[in-house]
């Protein structure tokens, strides 16, 4: 009988795991269940945040992506329980056995304790927190140009972006390039590019994993953009009328309507629920702590990859992104043909192939081993790699036609305002509970550590 | 002072409306209203509905549109009142005054007296709605797989079409090719290819506004991709688990999971709120009866257009399609501008330029004039038209390139099933209210008469 795998997760890890056990032909019998019926390209997705691309665009169909693979069944369902005795995973309306079971359900925005904040600055991890930051930040210009009210038209204007990561910076040169170009002189009563941009970050330098030289960069960039860089802050109070920032024990409020989360992600909820099957108590953010063979220990059919896993590589945890997972996803698909074939299966070692980010057009910070890149080169490599990485050629084409577009006339196509943000009109988002004056007044409220056993994701 | 004019509505009609009264330059100054900050491409809505094109493909941003237009601006909000003696229209949060009022608010399905059926066979005229009936298609599919109880599964396989319209017509063909075509291969547990789609029309033809030659050939067309056609046929009950169809007073059952309604439309609620504020009767289906100017009697000043409007030609009223909103649209700015220079302007003639829809793949059916073209003619008529009609040139080259692809490929990119249909999972829609028995044998419940004062759209 053919070897049962189960893969949690159709993200950059479980769909490369499944490639790749898919491998072992009639020897496997695979399973990829996911919540959703698409794989996600997260790379680009701040670009349907920010109306520059299509969500389809971005988006592609697991079967489709897997209908080649014979061996493969792709399922729609959510995980939500494991019975480890009787080796089955426990689905809403069924069980699923297995012999090897691949965890890769990814992470979450993470909001360190105020929970409260994910309604009032939503994170960018889904293709609807990407639908509704487009419709917020598109809907903050319209509120603007419909009222009177100078205090209420500046808060309008005012966006807040809270974290200095990839995402982060990405988003806030998108943001100051729809401000000063997209929709310059679209509007009557307003100036668009009049509009702040705050990017509020902890450290004292965005994009912290790479060198302090391609921060400079970055922090240039976007300030030659007009984004307003608060670093070495914190913010210690959200609610829906704007934010409370702290530098050096110094409060300030800042007043927006617009407030985007990209300070920290957490483990997706299958972590809590495999954690508590098994046992053994979460690591950092809710991850499962997995052993150099990316298994839990103790339970060497159950592997855990990318943001679900905490894999530590030479005393430190390999970060969160694409790449790991990838990388992790292959390797744990040889594992199980190795080890089907009998054999020993080296440990796994993450080699990174380089980072980067990029800001606005033109502009972007790579560095790639020893080699650091910076401006229109670093952009020219992000875009021609971004490109080459889409899972499907027609995607590729769409994507490159509108970067193309976009590049000579700034437009942005797909800036479309959901009818549930749209229809709020003049019912101003006042009502999400804003802190009580003591709250506001606390000062040192810094932003305590993770949790080690978050509630579950949404 | 410049004459004021308020356009309520971006669509077809407004938007024409729009640009051709800013061309009287300074002595207009034009607002133009809609709940929604783009236009939406109708004729191609049915696509994003089977995948076949990203939402963002059919959508404009008015204020994109309109940018050039210096004397023209555009304003989020949704009407919700008028004060005929101050000549004002009352907004969510202000009052907005006019010397001249164009109301181009457009329909929204209707159920004729059945209400209740919008949240079992949502009917296709917004973008989310398309989103919706997308979600619906291709989860019945991924449910049909997961289900090991054979009538569940049949009743998730069989897709029903409510109404004979174009929109039908082209719904139903493009169904037939997602299960014979998109979806091959990808399912382990069923074929996709044994999907049954039903078309059920009152009439005993499709596209009524065609020739019986044409619709003969549409005939043709959806049943050689499979199509059951129950024609002669009306719906006398809808529940989440299936239709009732009555045929010559025999009353058959079809179990369905996945119902879509194109059987009619109302007119916007703008149109109850005006006749209550004028104190003057609806017309039939919520239209407001305009003369032959598009004004409403004894209020010159208010203009009604498009699918908003009961407008009389040579004894029967004008079909509620885009081209008549159009024409109507470019005749009420051609009226203002004629009197702001005292001068008497003709009444409205509409001029049909010919009808047509396509099924599918190199079949189309076109009636132009007294040209009636079938097969591959039409079928590339269609497609140059709709081509050239779209209002951004980068939406033309994405479309295009889109439909080579498909063409090709037969693969539908933006088939993305959204989080709320998802998430329901394996808890089947099983709850919206049923029939009661009583109800569901219960015979002659032909469809009512369309009520004159319906109920406003959502």
């Amino acid at each position: 009988m053919a070897h049962r795998v189960v893969i949690i997760g159709g993200g950059f890890g479980g769909l490369e795991a499944a490639r790749t056990v898919a491998k072992a032909g009639r020897d496997v019998d695979v399973t990829l269940i996911d919540k959703r019926n698409f794989h996600l390209f997260q790379p680009l997705l701040y670009q349907v945040a920010t109306g520059g691309l299509a969500t389809a665009n971005i988006t592609t169909p697991l079967r489709h992506i897997l209908e080649r693979h014979r061996n493969v069944a792709v399922r729609l369902g959510t995980m939500i329980g494991l019975d480890p005795q009787t080796r089955e995973v426990v689905l809403e309306d069924r069980r699923l056995g297995y012999d090897t079971l691949i965890l890769a359900a990814g992470s979450c925005p993470h909001y360190f304790g105020h929970p409260e904040w994910a309604a009032i600055a939503p994170g960018l991890k889904t293709i609807e927190d990407a639908e509704l930051i487009r419709s917020k930040i598109f809907r903050a210009f319209e509120e603007a140009e419909n009222t009177s009210d100078a205090a209420a038209r500046s808060a309008w204007m005012t966006f807040v972006i809270v974290g200095g990561g990839p995402t982060s910076v990405e988003m806030a040169g998108a943001m100051a390039e729809i401000a000063r170009q997209t929709l310059r002189g679209e509007f009557r009563g307003i100036q668009p590019e009049d509009a702040r941009i705050v990017l509020v970050e902890a450290d004292d330098r965005v994009i912290g994993q790479l060198s302090t030289e391609s921060s400079t960069h970055a922090q240039r960039a976007l300030e030659e953009l007009g984004v307003e860089l608060a670093l070495h802050t914190r913010v210690t109070a959200l609610d829906a009328q704007g934010a409370e920032l702290t530098c050096d024990g110094v409060t300030r409020r800042l007043e927006s309507r617009t407030i985007f989360w990209g300070a920290g992600v957490r483990a997706s909820a299958v972590g809590g629920l495999v954690g508590s099957s098994l046992g053994i108590a979460l690591a950092r953010g809710g991850r499962l702590a997995v052993d150099d063979h990316c298994a839990v220990p103790d339970n060497p059919h159950i592997l855990v990859i990318g943001d679900l896993a905490e894999f530590t590589q030479d005393g430190t945890p390999v970060p969160g992104v694409a790449q790991v997972a990838m990388q992790q996803g292959r390797y744990v698909g040889e594992l199980i043909r190795a080890r089907l074939r009998g054999k020993t299966h080296p440990a796994f070692t993450y080699r990174s192939k380089g980072d980067m980010a990029t800001i606005g057009k033109r502009r972007a910070v790579a560095e790639v081993g020893k080699w650091r890149l910076h401006g229109r080169l670093a952009w020219l490599m992000w875009l021609v790699l971004h490109l080459m990485k889409l899972v499907r050629a027609e995607s590729r084409i769409l994507v490159f036609v509108q970067w193309v577009w976009y590049y000579f006339s700034s437009s942005r196509g797909a800036r479309i305002i959901g009818e549930d943000v749209a229809a709020t009109g003049a019912d101003h988002p006042v009502v999400a509970a804003g802190p009580s004056p003591a709250t506001r007044d606390a000062e040192g409220g810094s932003v305590p550590a993770p949790d080690s056993v978050p509630a579950p994701c949404k």
